[in-house]
């Protein structure tokens, strides 16, 4: 025997054991994020599940089950032999957007639905969780294994997507019901706002690495930045009010045209969920209506009000690439869904740029568009990002309602520019001084 | 003392009398309608019950908590000392539209309310009930037992609301749910169309008498009539079908100039729940999808399709004036809710005029107007029927989900001309051969 | 020879002389009416006559070919041997509402024609008045003399459009063009408001007699009526203003549910035309802008409008059949389009009920319906208005811009309740007193 | 006298030799740019150029006055002493979306003024003339220099949308008039398409240099191209529709999800103004209906189609800064203007890149933003670009309808996706071969 192939023999048996690992690993993710999902779901009432508050939100429920045909359509339908789906309409049902897999629901009639309840809800989960368990069973191709951390990450994304739909739901109570009584931290006093300089020159910007990433954050490439400046922190509540007394919802000069359309034909006067209440502004968050914390991140903005305040500001938003570049080397931590907050929180008065993950996704001036050399994934996945590269702008580092394990520097999030349901905020980016 | 003070003594006793007793009938049947309203509501889920399908429709829930509402609104709070509503905020959530007494939850965002649930609104119906029972205990002057006994009646119009609402919303799920197996007859045959002469001249027209009436059904007055024909039963399946293969749906000069933009606008092709199966056209109904039965009265039909339907049978809808004379004197018996059908049924081969009552609301040619001296009742009741009093059209006889005890000769329902969810068909009539 | 077939000759020959008399008597009063329809679009420019200013209002010139096109399709097209069409794409460009007559060019976009420009519907105009002039050279039967005397009325109609709907569009330019200065009276008293009584019982209603009517008001028919009082005139802008000052647009209790809605969907505050000047209230008039005149009879409101007003009052509308009840035999005099005030005008007075005819089109509680034994005319001219009865009120009496020749006391007019553009306003009635 | 100081002399002299010179040019310019735009409105009518065919396209009445107001508005009204406007509610009227002027007339209502007509706008366009020439007369600052050439420029944009607009208002009529008779080629050979490469690394992109640019070309920076390739001519109709024949628009998984949308809510089948004729697609152009040339540019396509084309073709569109790129050094000739062909035509069979300039605006994949540093224009004339920095797509090398002296390399013109009306159509790029 060769050196050669003896080394290889051991390379195949380490591959081997990589990929044994990987499996587990997933499979225990598996449990772990599932259970999660329905954790979130556990102090809600099956009517609180079945309602649809505006076309852009779905019900709670089909956020429960949507997450299961994703397995059971991308994992166990094709490659667990002998499997039938518990009940053949949900194929339709709760396909979201795929249509390369057929017929859809449509959108605006999710909340429509009575039949199937929450209770079947919660055994087509367990349903596909228990065929999950058994296909895991083998050991199974990279390629399976790929879909299926997709799945993971899918499943992720919705359950920032139940909390975030189900304020919105809540809002349009009028007895507006609290999904749970959250801490509040004794007040914070407000970090002084600075400017943290990053250099410029050509910079690589995308995912690059072994771990998972979406088909968006590829290929990793190359921009030219020009040198610029980053707030150190996120956007205050106080600060934004400034801009509103300071006419800021008034001022035509300060937005965007179709911004200002937008602005007078929604009538906004401050962010979304905010009211005036008898001693001042209050907001609805998960906990019901609570006075506003200035020192605490501003949210539930647009990128047409993120956009008019910077201007305001006299400054501007950063570019995704220039996010990413100052965050690239950052630690992933900061107000995730993890820490319990379920709001956005006042910035600890450490480190050089506070605040890049969580708290708020943070408006980038840079619209959702396809790297260069990108390539959408082969097959009905490659409908999960691509198509949807018009018309929206990138949201960077997550909010109090993304799972750790979800966000990473490159990834990309994006709405359109419309958009106040989710927990999107403000960082504020200059031009390096001259 | 003299023969008339003894007289008028037992004069006034007997009116003790007929008081006393008219309280404990009005007592019995508030239990009886309030339990019935509960049976309707019995085979579904909470989930079932909270859902809303369009502005026109409105949640199960909703109308389980209105109906209550009602009794605390015009009875309870002003009537019974010491009263405290269950939920002070009900009051605006479940007004429908009564502006008189305040701010209204807006109709179309009915289904965005998850709490209170269904659990609470029983609750909410339980503790109206008792109070009501205890409200009862005394003797009470006749103006509270005419406020009460509407009351009745406007339950009794809920719960024909509830199963069409809920049709509509089953309608909209895929999966077509059922809300119970109906007996389908064995096929009846077709009784023959016939034309019924009836009389013309000086008529009395609206209600008189002792009973219960809507303000909108007097004053009784006179109008004159010339003589004219009425069918001896319902249009049917069949006859309505022979009229959309002669080209019903794609003939405007059938049409009423706005009922063809109507059609147009819908893409109507058919009665609403009418769809192409396998093997012809089959229905939606209470009991799921069901294959047509020709001999049975259409239902689910615009004023415009009823008026192009009559146009093509080179006919006209009755007035409500001739429908009442005719009317007048028939007993009040027909498909009605008790009946249990749930949907029309085959005319039976007997009786001058089949049909009068149940089985379809029959269109009028008579737009829904005042009476001559008509008076809306003083409060916010007056709100009851005659804001409501432009633009839509007079339907006439109840239909299979209309209670028994509801309906009248004189009753006045009514409906915009192009609305096609309610129970609504088509009687023709001819004017007299001269 | 006997004496009866003598006689039967003069008879005979008699009506030969009526029948030339008759002809004769259209062919001037048709040089008339056209020269008229043109003298009214005299001061306007060729643009003034192409812009339309919303879908319910037309282009001038779309009028002046419009009625040109009328005599073209009924009268030449089919009865004039050997006529040729000017330009075949006119039967379709210049069809309004005729189905049976093939496509027709959507109302909407009648805006949308810079050509053919104003010259050539001139021509247009010509070209159809001479081979008229020719087809008119020949004795004619009845039939045919009929149509063409309906093309008459119809002309008469659009007179009244022109100036109704270039008010509309002058009305949307910011500089608010003159059509013509108008003459202002020197301020007159207001008569004083007084109650005219009515008397009640079977009533003949409709049409009768020897001249022209359309088929909407046929057959003569009978009603019974109540006795009631009728305003001795129409209702000023001083009164409609004290509605105003007492919160007439504020106060939901005194509209109809819909017409709150389009209240507040429209955000009327004030009548269509009226703008808050300087000094008080002003109004748009084919004059330009002018002072409201408190004795002047308000105009362009809505039924909605007028039956608030009239709850307000404690009054309510006439229906149509005690206003023609009332007119039957009054002379049809009054400020008409031939007065040349092309305003309403405050009423003289004198006479026992005032402003009958003229000044504006009186909103009544009639629903536009078809009478008892209603039949449209055959052929296409059966779609003139047969088609058009529902969701519609009738109006009675003409107004300001109705040629004096086209009224009659059975003449129906008809709008759906929101329409404002019309010169329409608000005669009161009341139930007799008991 | 020192050497340095003679010489800077000299310098001083030369400056004001070129500030004569440069004055001299733009106001030849001017005479010849507004000479320029009477005549492209000389074959129309008052009616042709006072409609307005939809909000996004105005009356040509209002170019020829909007661009009047311009000069009046920037340059007369601050700059030239005495200067009193012609009418002082042009201001209002003919503002175009400059908030910072104050009050504008709605765009969607241009074409609901009949007043000033086309005879007023002329004689304002004469008096703005005559007034700007009386300014010229003495030696003018720069930057007064400047604003007067942003002028020129401005009016050129303007003469290309008369063109666009009213090639949209004429195919509204069903008459399709005809602007003017336009010479068609011998039908010309199909160039074959080829795949051009082009070098990657650090560009500069931007404008840089003497001449005129507008704010958005500006500042010239730093972007890194990867290697790419770009097609030689255009995409044909020929090619265009082998992708409708393909499926291209019945297949949704070409397609953007917004463009889907848009597809099928629009009922997109073709390129606008195509139409199925007798013997095959014909498509409306200034010279009215025309067969389609399968040599010529697909033009009238949305940013949707020309991406759902490219995907259907394997390959993408180019963004801006390859395009800009490749076409940086090129000589700015091609089917412009002046060429007077007034459609697109097919590819010279030469160059390298051949239509890079003229026939048809070429849709990138660049949204429309800002470069870095960009910064607006002082005053109210920044207005004139940053505001629109959203929803929209950069398009690229001017079309048939663009003057030639208004094009560079550099201009980026930009639309929203849906837009189809502009003369817009289709360049393929690819990554380059690895």
């Amino acid at each position: 025997m060769k050196a050669t192939e003896r080394w290889s023999k051991t390379d195949a048996s380490r591959e081997r054991d990589r990929a044994v690992e990987r499996q587990a690993h997933l499979s225990a993710q598996f449990r772990e994020i599932r259970a999660q999902t329905l954790a979130l779901a556990a102090p809600l009432s099956a009517e609180d599940c079945a309602l649809q508050s505006m076309p852009d939100a779905s019900p709670v429920k089909w956020h429960l089950a949507h997450t299961s045909w994703f397995f059971e359509t991308f994992i166990l339908a094709p490659h667990l032999a002998g499997y039938r789906p518990l009940d053949p309409s949900y194929r339709v049902l709760f396909n979201s957007y795929y249509v390369q897999l057929g017929a859809r629901h449509p959108r605006p009639e999710r909340g429509l639905i009575s039949r199937p309840g929450l209770t079947d809800v919660l055994a087509y989960r367990t349903h596909v969780d228990a065929h999950v368990a058994r296909w895991l069973e083998v050991a199974l191709p990279q390629a399976s294994l790929d879909l299926f951390e997709l799945g993971l990450h899918h499943e992720q994304q919705h359950q920032e997507l139940i909390l975030t739909d189900l304020k919105h739901l809540f809002s349009r109570n009028p007895a507006r019901p609290v999904y749970r009584k959250l801490q509040r931290d004794a007040q914070r006093g407000v970090r002084a706002l600075e400017w943290v300089d990053c250099s410029g020159g050509v910079r690589d910007i995308g995912f690059a690495g072994s771990g998972f990433c979406f088909d968006n954050e590829q290929p990793r490439h190359r921009v030219f930045l020009d040198p610029y400046r980053l707030a150190n922190r996120l956007i205050t509540n106080g600060e934004y009010l400034a801009f509103m007394q300071d006419g800021g919802y008034e001022r035509p000069e300060l937005w965007l045209s179709d911004g200002w359309d937008a602005r007078v034909a929604q009538a906004w006067q401050a962010p979304l969920y905010w009211e005036q209440g008898p001693s001042g502004w209050e907001q609805f968050t998960l906990a019901g209506m609570q006075p506003i914390d200035e020192a605490a991140p501003v949210c539930h903005v647009s990128y047409y009000e993120a956009d008019a305040f910077a201007r305001w500001a006299k400054a501007r938003l950063p570019t995704e690439a220039e996010w990413e570049s100052a965050a690239a080397q950052m630690p992933r931590i900061g107000n995730l869904l993890e820490r319990d907050a379920l709001q956005p929180l006042p910035s600890p008065d450490s480190g050089r740029l506070g605040q890049m993950f969580g708290d708020v996704w943070e408006w980038t001036a840079s619209a959702y568009l396809a790297y260069p050399g990108y390539r959408p994934a082969a097959g009905a996945v490659g409908e999960y990002n691509g198509k949807f590269m018009v018309n929206q702008f990138v949201l960077r580092g997550g909010s109090c309602v993304t799972p750790a394990s979800h966000i990473r520097p490159t990834y990309r999030n994006f709405f359109p520019p419309a958009a106040r349901w989710q927990f999107s905020g403000v960082r504020l980016a200059r031009d390096a001084k001259r």
